[in-house]
């Protein structure tokens, strides 16, 4: 275990009847939140930015990708891309090759996310005060 | 800010160059994340599960989740039915209504993995010492 700050989604203050549950999220804000998982909802996709994200540098040529994942570059750049569009990854061409970086704030961002709607085993416990 | 102990994934320790980077996933866990991904891939389910989340319990009636989505039953239960599918909520039967409740390990556990993916803000911070 170890101890880390995290920026916990605020609670609600307005009174409600749970002190450990968040409010729940907007029609934009689970449009949003929506649209970053299609990006995420392929295997190919998770393994490329795991990969992307597990390089020296968070940074990847796409000539070190296809192999990992044994797909021909044309298919890659497409899932590379779809990930770009969803600001999980960067994209900067460099001579030949295009390199691809790591967002960690933009992932990080939807974990938390993730992580409040999730409210129990990971924000501080309130003991229930009624029935 | 406010101070959490997470169980953070082991970071590598095969002498690999990269301190904070964790081993990326392998194919298994990327074809069970890209799984839950996809169930989260929708808006109306993001707002069923932040719903059934912030509500009282963590648990809510099928009959209270229709009019904050603006949706028939028959449309809601068969997003509920994903998110059950999914391990994201728990269904129970109680006379006539179904209730689903959150599971916040499974939540917890993708945002954890999620998390993994996006090291540096979030992982104790490794200053590097080569170049």
């Amino acid at each position: 275990m170890t101890t880390i700050d995290l920026p916990l989604t605020p609670v609600a203050s307005d009174g409600g009847c749970c002190g450990t549950a968040p409010p729940p999220v907007d029609v934009a804000a689970a449009r949003d939140l929506a649209r970053t998982f299609k990006a995420l909802a392929d295997p190919t996709r998770v393994q490329l930015l795991s990969i992307v994200t597990a390089h020296e540098g968070h940074e990847a040529c796409v000539c070190d990708l296809t192999e990992p994942v044994g797909l021909a570059q044309p298919t890659v750049s497409h899932h590379l891309k779809i990930l770009v569009e969803a600001g999980l990854l960067e994209r900067e061409q460099r001579g030949r090759w295009a390199y691809y970086r790591a967002v960690p704030d933009a992932v990080a961002g939807v974990a938390d996310l993730l992580t409040s709607l999730a409210p129990s085993p990971l924000t501080p416990a309130t003991a229930p005060t009624g029935a």
